[in-house]
């Protein structure tokens, strides 16, 4: 079998890995991205794409999230250390002082790597979500809000992407129900406030949906119990902003600790793992508040981590 | 005596300082500045100002240190909730669950601070130093290169900092010293490249500057050993990139924890001291990894811990 051999290795090509690796070449090392490593098939640059608006990452005023992630990718393959492979890593073992990769294309060695595999959108699990997914059951209103001009949507959650979500919908929908499980909806601050101010935004707490009905796309849901008088509320298509999975099944394999929500546990002053070699950054570790700022920077800190130990190990690494 | 009121305090106006406003902004925090706080009398933005470029930044392929500060700036100065005071902070105290801060112009009631004072420079402290700062001593090769034209100058320091010194000074000068106490200098690997393949520069390694002699202006250094024959170099001017110390006396005085190099211990996880109420980001503290980056990443995790801290307060923080 043959290997292509590099010094760092990281998996995930969104805004944590391609700033990781960007500062991985810094620093002299030989740098291999995978992307769309175990991910939601989204393109270089990961869940952060799907951002209608980010504002706030320090420096850059406004963005798309795609516009964002172009910046940092651009970033990333201006220095020549940089590979980006559009492979998905399959398995990652660690052989002595050697961890060897096997994606979905070829065989890899690598002395230090990055996980940086990032978040899945969690689903709507009611009877009717998974055959209208795509008819009317979305998950992301960024994608097709506009296909809902003057039509009735829901966003179930209560979190700051819900949030989010029905400020955008309610830019092209006549009507937007929040329907969130909890007595009180919590995004950030400013976004409560543009929710407030908006007429077409309407929000219903306390309360869950159960069902989503529909011959070939949707037509109404069923809620588990009344508004207005009634569980069923008629409405054209509903978007779930019901939180996102970490993905770390690979780290796990790799023998990395996890938390009960199946996080990386950081150590934060350093991003490294409970396997040494092994660095982690972005919204698959259990740093609380998930950001692209922090990711970012929690990867930054990775490539120094990892050059420091690459530079120890040099004696001993992957036979070269 | 009359308070104005902040639920955040920033004291500090660099990199970290501004992107900590700017989050507990966006968290709903009523937020103040105090730029010029203690430090080296730099402009809003604290020492990166003095940087040629920052390439490092992910997001932002290339701009000078004072560009991307000002980019910051206005990302904070975008939110009302922002106010930035060029006043020097002398005290802060903490009186029951909050902290008063009296400057060089007022007095205010804080219900949370963050720590993002950074770091001010070491200087040379060898005879003649003193008497010829300005005049051939210097600490910022950016801010007078140009003045060192077709001349010969000498960096002190074996540091990154250090290298990129003497890469902007060989733009001008006709011959670059680097002097290091050290065996080896240390600069990322892309600078020590540049530096290998620049004809201008030669270093001397080993090696103590003793002395800077001139009448009126700098004429040469004497060396704690000989170089080429003798122990006197005569140059035109000499950059001192020795290092920097954290300002940390505000932080001491509250009785935040230090470590030995007089460094804010920093809980990396959420940002905070040892003292509640008291979040810290960016050069004064510990992170080992000292990157505008890593400071605004920190200090953003700052706000969001200071805006859980202010939201659990709210029932016995400063009378309102």
């Amino acid at each position: 079998m043959t290997f292509e051999k590099y010094d760092f290795g990281v998996v995930g090509a969104g805004g944590a890995g391609l700033a990781g690796a960007m500062y991985g070449a810094r620093l002299g090392l030989k740098t291999v991205i995978f992307g769309a490593s175990n991910a939601n098939e989204l393109p270089i640059g990961g869940l952060i794409t799907t951002a209608h608006a980010v504002r706030n990452y320090p420096g850059i005023l406004s963005a798309s999230g795609l516009g964002i992630a172009k910046k940092i990718e651009e970033h990333a393959r201006d220095y020549d250390l940089v590979t980006i492979k559009q492979e998905k890593v399959l398995k990652i073992e660690k052989k002595k002082d050697c961890f060897e990769i096997k994606t979905t294309k070829g065989n890899y060695k690598i002395s230090a790597v990055l996980l940086a595999t990032g978040r899945r959108i969690r689903k709507l699990d009611v009877p009717g979500s998974m055959k209208l997914e795509g008819r009317g059951v979305s998950y992301c209103a960024l994608c097709d809000a506009p296909l809902y001009k003057d039509k009735v949507v829901a966003v179930v959650g209560g979190s700051d992407s819900a949030a989010i979500e029905s400020l955008v919908l309610s830019e092209y929908a006549k009507k937007v129900y929040i329907i969130y499980r909890g007595k009180a909806i919590t995004p950030e601050e400013i976004h409560l406030k543009e929710i407030k101010m908006n007429k077409k935004i309407e929000i219903i707490t306390n309360t869950n949906v159960v069902e989503i009905k529909g011959k070939d796309y949707v037509e109404s849901i069923i809620l588990d119990k009344e508004y207005n008088g009634k569980k069923e509320l008629k409405l054209d298509g509903i978007y779930a902003a019901i939180g996102n999975i970490p993905i770390s099944e690979l780290a796990k394999e790799l023998g990395v600790k996890l938390n009960k929500n199946q996080e990386i546990v950081l150590d934060h002053a350093t991003s490294g793992t409970s396997v040494a070699g092994v660095f982690a950054a972005g919204d698959v570790t259990n740093k609380s508040f998930k950001q692209l700022i922090i990711g970012v920077a929690e990867a930054c800190t990775a490539a120094h981590s990892a050059f420091e130990y690459v530079s120890e190990m040099k004696m001993k690494q992957c036979e070269k």
